[in-house]
């Protein structure tokens, strides 16, 4: 059977590593089929990079190992992580990549069969390119077949990160509700980690850096031209855009603002 | 036999949507091979799209299953729509995506078969990424040998877009085109949608923003160190490029920018 | 058994240049497993895609094919190359791309066979767009099995790129190194063509566009927040960085930009 190995790194699209982890990959575990998740993290962005694997891994199908390499601690001794829950498989730097992953009660190995590694006489045995050299090997041999258990010890204690949560909290005899923008997207969406079934849609006010907005739309075609709104995005959470526009660059807003929602006693 | 889909978006490739289409094919239809046609639509170029997905389709073999995302009416009462010609098979939104294959005649059929599409327990069911939630399954099910029959009812008003046709024109005893440049490629080369064969080559003059060109080459190596020239680029269309330069950032020109080429009565 | 094919190119990703030499690939040579080593080459930069296709290339199993096309004299008499080595085979035009591979010994092959490019009637035949019209058709040759005798003649006069070498003087008593940075990679790394091995790492003092840096580390997070440093990279050569930072850009430094190293006699 074809197994299925997603990658996600920031390597960007312009330098050889992403091609040597395919290839190593192909090499040491043929008729892999590669699935590019995202090659654009921001450089050692490992924070954004476990929330794109969150969103997107679910979708594929039980079997898929997913190999994520955004790590700026290469060569140092953090841990080489295998995480597995669901049927799925994550390899990735302990740093915290596999926070969401781990936090839902997946299984983690830290890797310690450093026989697998790339030495020099098999063009690696680099410190600064252990995607190449120790992460692609790692992924090969759960593509191969090989247990957790076969490349490494169980640990409990694998780095995760931790983020302001939203919350609510009763401000006099209405709810208010706090988060962040958790991404902005290519179409200058923001999208809070504010679960949209926190809110009472459509008497709610949604305020980040100064801007109030109380139009609660269903899509974004239902706002009308450059008109800014909100509604529950394709992660459940609550959502500011604004009609054929980027509203991040229009109001200067990045991931990491501060949201607020206020609503009624009633909401 | 392994099945082909392409894919054609506006998402980027920083953000989750493109693994989350990915996965949920692949969750779906296993075994199909993925193709990348683009995912750097300029977000909601729904003309752009169409015309590279025109260009880029024909090449691939019968069989193969093309799914086109630009849709900024995703969650509105648009169509979702599913187009076959010429043993190729089509996934669009109904926004005139599909314009050429709809003018050379393909069968189109507006998807009713809801019961496809992913609902919140699934992970899907939202109304803002029907790329994942609704298209991926449509995808999926052609993949899998549904017959568009099975999906939904053909229809005879797709939308199509309307653009302006290049026109020839007889100004005195002489013959004068207008077309427009229908594509700034990355090398800058300005691509017009002016066919090659309705030009004298060689004596033409071609006028875009004021410039004028005369120089008639085979191919960009023909012309000199710095020098601009038009040639019969790869669509068959007549083309105006820069040697080793970008033609478009010199003279400031865009997508949509009037051209025209006068000839004399010989021509 | 799946060959693999990996693509290379400055076509960029926004074009449909991209899709349609894979969809040709995937028509002439039926179950292809294509994979992207990078379409961000700079436009026309041959040596740019050389030095890419070099580092990348010998990661993937025997048996693949490398198609590379930076080619900005399609069109012109310039010859189609095969060469082949390793059990590696290089489809690419004649202007110096496979420098490495031909300075490796790899045997070349001037493509003359005609017959295989795709005419008008096919959708090819243009003079500017090769990559789908001839290259394509060669590598899927080569991928269905075809011999590269049976595709062209044996050449010994292929293009080579001439590049100053790395090299090593001695000034007094101490030996000064001599070299240049090869890569700037996405990171801001500057990636030097000098091999790790001629350095006295611990002693030697790095020079590159007025800065010195005598800070020796192993791998990047052993520097200190905002401290630049020295290291041996992935390929074996010297290469600098900054930690959490873009070196390239802080400092101005570009590809081509010389590098001094100085060691005492000791080193």
């Amino acid at each position: 059977m074809t197994r299925i190995l997603t990658l996600l790194t920031d390597f960007g699209l312009a330098d050889y590593y992403v091609g040597a982890v395919k290839g190593t990959v192909l090499r040491l575990a043929p008729g892999t089929q590669l699935v590019d998740l995202s090659h654009e993290v921001p450089p050692g962005d490992v924070a954004g990079a476990a929330d794109l694997l969150a969103a997107a891994a679910p979708t594929f199908p039980p079997g898929t190992v997913h190999l994520a390499v955004v790590d700026p601690g290469v060569g140092s001794p953090r841990r080489l992580l295998v995480a597995q829950a669901g049927g799925h498989q994550f390899v990735a730097p302990d740093n915290g990549l596999l926070t969401p992953q781990l936090a839902a009660g997946a299984e983690a190995w830290s890797v310690t069969r450093r026989d697998l590694y790339l030495d020099a006489a098999e063009g690696g045995g680099s410190a600064t390119f252990h995607g190449r050299d120790r992460f692609a090997p790692i992924a090969a041999a759960l593509l191969r077949g090989d247990h957790p258990n076969a490349l490494g010890l169980t640990i409990a204690d694998a780095v995760r990160l931790t983020s302001p949560e939203p919350r609510r909290e009763r401000e006099g005899e209405a709810w208010v509700l706090h988060g962040h923008v958790a991404r902005v997207d290519r179409f200058g969406n923001l999208v809070t980690d504010i679960p949209g079934d926190w809110v009472a849609v459509g008497t709610a006010v949604v305020e980040v850096e100064g801007y109030r907005v109380a139009r609660w739309v269903s899509h974004y075609a239902e706002l009308g031209p450059g008109e800014a709104g909100t509604l529950i995005g394709s992660l459940g959470t609550v959502e500011l855009s604004l009609r054929d526009a980027n509203l991040a660059a229009a109001w200067g807003v990045r991931r990491g603002a501060a949201v607020r929602i206020s609503q009624s006693p009633q909401g």
